[in-house]
């Protein structure tokens, strides 16, 4: 018997603790697991040796992974040099490590590969799988990954309420900043957020179409004009006609730049430019950490994806990557399949063009098509008195 | 038989639309009323006489009102004037009314005392009555008011959520600002977000006590060095010893001078002077149309107040906003009562003191025990590891 460690990386997802009840609950269903750890706190804690086993972890605790946003086990951004690598494997043979799951997005997967070669040089008998993380959706090859379903119901749900309110006080223009620096999958998603001719949001800005201020201003004064009330969502990261960010940088901390927010620059803009009302709104990590806008399928799929990872582990695969291929059928379905690493690690995923509009203030039908099953099931309805 | 017309002022809440149901429920029940009539968009509508029979709307349709947020039949910041009184009445004779209703916050309860005061020197037969409705919480007399426990409720639960992620990836200072420009009770209802020791939010500002930036930064800096993950949450409105906003305005449209964010402010302050990285969240809007974060007690009052509201003037009560009394009982009640509406106009509800904690960075456990009802029942539970 071996034991199986699992590492969470990067930002947290409202499923990212569904993932690890799969794999949890996959690890305790075999004779071939003895312990259960977690790297508490995510990659650092190998180092330190911080490992929780959660084979002594409560049932009714581990039941209520799945509707706990933020990771259970912690995460981190810790960044792994070369030579953190080569301390590994006997770190993981002393603990007596048989299986190892890394849950993250590519920077992870990059780190998961990393481990796959480190082990394999060492010579090492040690399966290495990765279970895929992203509410930004930019993980390559699989259709998509556990985390964007809900923040891409976060954002359209959301997006629906504020326009019931904007549409019944019609005195602004609103913009919703949501996360996304290089990928807009999530500020697409906001799409969903339509039900009746006129709906909100009436614009909707990604980093993949250059943004154009003049084009932005004269589509915002038209529509304030013709409705009085206008929801506009940006992703976080916006870049003009040379690829530069359209927010000038404002410090450096580490390796951290910081830059003020899109929607405080479009909301100045706004001001100065038109002389119209507009109000600013970033629910930044509200959206990536909420349960009561949890996609019920994206959770059904996070628990699916730990599930298949620690199986495939355990059948002695190793660096690959859970991903999901969406079948060709009427009602959504999705198969799992083992993505090699090595194709996913560091590779960010953006929208394809022909999900966004022509002028790329919109998404297209083929995006709606393609994003409708990940929130899961219809957005409550609201009373609509006139048309 | 006499008609009634219903008015919406000022910004919407979660539940304005169930105060609405619950008055067009009392005088559909009624037979001394023959047409409901709503104000579209507000007292606006008054002088276009633009009214919509809500009588012809679907019960389908009125059933669905109170899980929509906004207003289902519009609301407006029109300021009225004192030749805008005097043209009423002969509006209010011509279209028979006999019961006129205003839900809003003190600028509309100042429309709705002045209005009762305009018939009764007109001298014709219409009884006006006001339905109490703030996400500010900022209405005298009552015990609170409906469209706070929503918003309270949202606040709360999104910081747990946003809670459990930065205390999963403890490498930041987080900043979450909320609605509250001259009372702070919804940033103070985030103290309910808390249920473990240590637990978010960790600092809370409000506009009843003066901002010092020195005590912030020394208070931030030292939960993050214990910590690594600190959230804050402050009122957007914050002010210096001397009564100024902490923040410079920015500019002035017409009536509005707009400033920038505190949560921004806050931001750039941290960075400035300590260097710690930091995040500024501003779920704005979201925070007060949020359907999936509505208090059950919060939605059950709004229906209470709005038909209360509609059986006081259909038994001749006039010139009185509804508020709602707390019963000294074990298990929480409330009664309703008929507040004489010069009581409430215009005058704005501060935090008492003794809800504030000494050093003015949190709340105190009566403040708790106050709020805690009107959230409508406990959070979700999340699971918690370790302690």
């Amino acid at each position: 018997m071996k034991n199986m460690l699992i590492i969470h990386g990067g930002g947290p997802t409202a499923v990212l603790n569904a993932s690890l009840y799969g794999a949890v609950a996959a690890a305790k269903a075999s004779s071939e697991v003895d312990h259960v750890y977690a790297a508490v706190g995510g990659t650092g804690a190998i180092f330190t040796e911080d490992f929780l086993d959660l084979k002594t972890i409560p049932d009714e605790q581990l039941e209520m992974l799945p509707g706990t946003p933020g990771s259970a086990i912690g995460t981190s951004r810790y960044h792994l040099e070369a030579e953190d690598y080569e301390k590994m494997p006997a770190i993981f043979e002393k603990w007596n490590i048989g299986y190892l799951l890394v849950t993250g997005g590519n920077g992870s997967m990059d780190t998961c590969g990393k481990i796959a070669k480190a082990c394999a040089s060492a010579g090492i008998d040690i399966c290495v799988g990765g279970i895929p993380k992203t509410m930004d959706n930019d993980l390559a090859v699989t259709d998509h990954a556990p985390g964007f379903g809900s923040a891409a119901r976060y954002v359209a749900e959301t997006v629906r309420e504020v326009g019931a309110d904007v549409r019944s006080l019609p005195i602004h223009i609103v913009i919703i900043e949501v996360m996304g620096r290089n990928a807009g999958w999530v500020a697409a998603a906001s799409a969903l957020a339509r039900k009746h001719p006129g709906d909100a949001p009436h614009l909707i800005y990604t980093p993949e179409v250059s943004f154009d201020e003049e084009e932005f201003l004269r589509d915002a004064k038209r529509l304030f004009d013709e409705k009085g009330g206008v929801v506009v969502v940006v992703s976080e990261g916006l870049t003009d006609k040379n690829g530069k960010n359209i927010v000038p940088p404002l410090f450096t901390i580490g390796r951290s730049t910081y830059y003020d927010d899109v929607s405080t620059y479009l909301r100045d803009l706004i001001v100065r430019q038109l002389g119209i009302k507009v109000r600013n709104e970033k629910p930044g990590l509200c959206g990536r950490a909420s349960i009561a806008f949890q996609s019920p399928v994206d959770r059904e799929e996070a628990i699916l994806a730990g599930k298949t990872a620690a199986e495939a582990v355990l059948a002695g695969k190793t660096g690959f990557m859970v991903g999901f291929r969406r079948l060709d059928s009427e009602e959504y379905a999705v198969e799992t399949m083992l993505i090699p690493v090595e194709e996913v690690m560091l590779d960010e995923k953006k929208m394809p063009r022909s999900y966004l509009n022509e002028a790329g203030n919109d998404v297209t039908e083929e995006f709606i098509r393609w994003a409708k099953p990940l929130i899961g099931g219809e957005l409550p309805d609201f009373a609509h008195f006139n048309g």
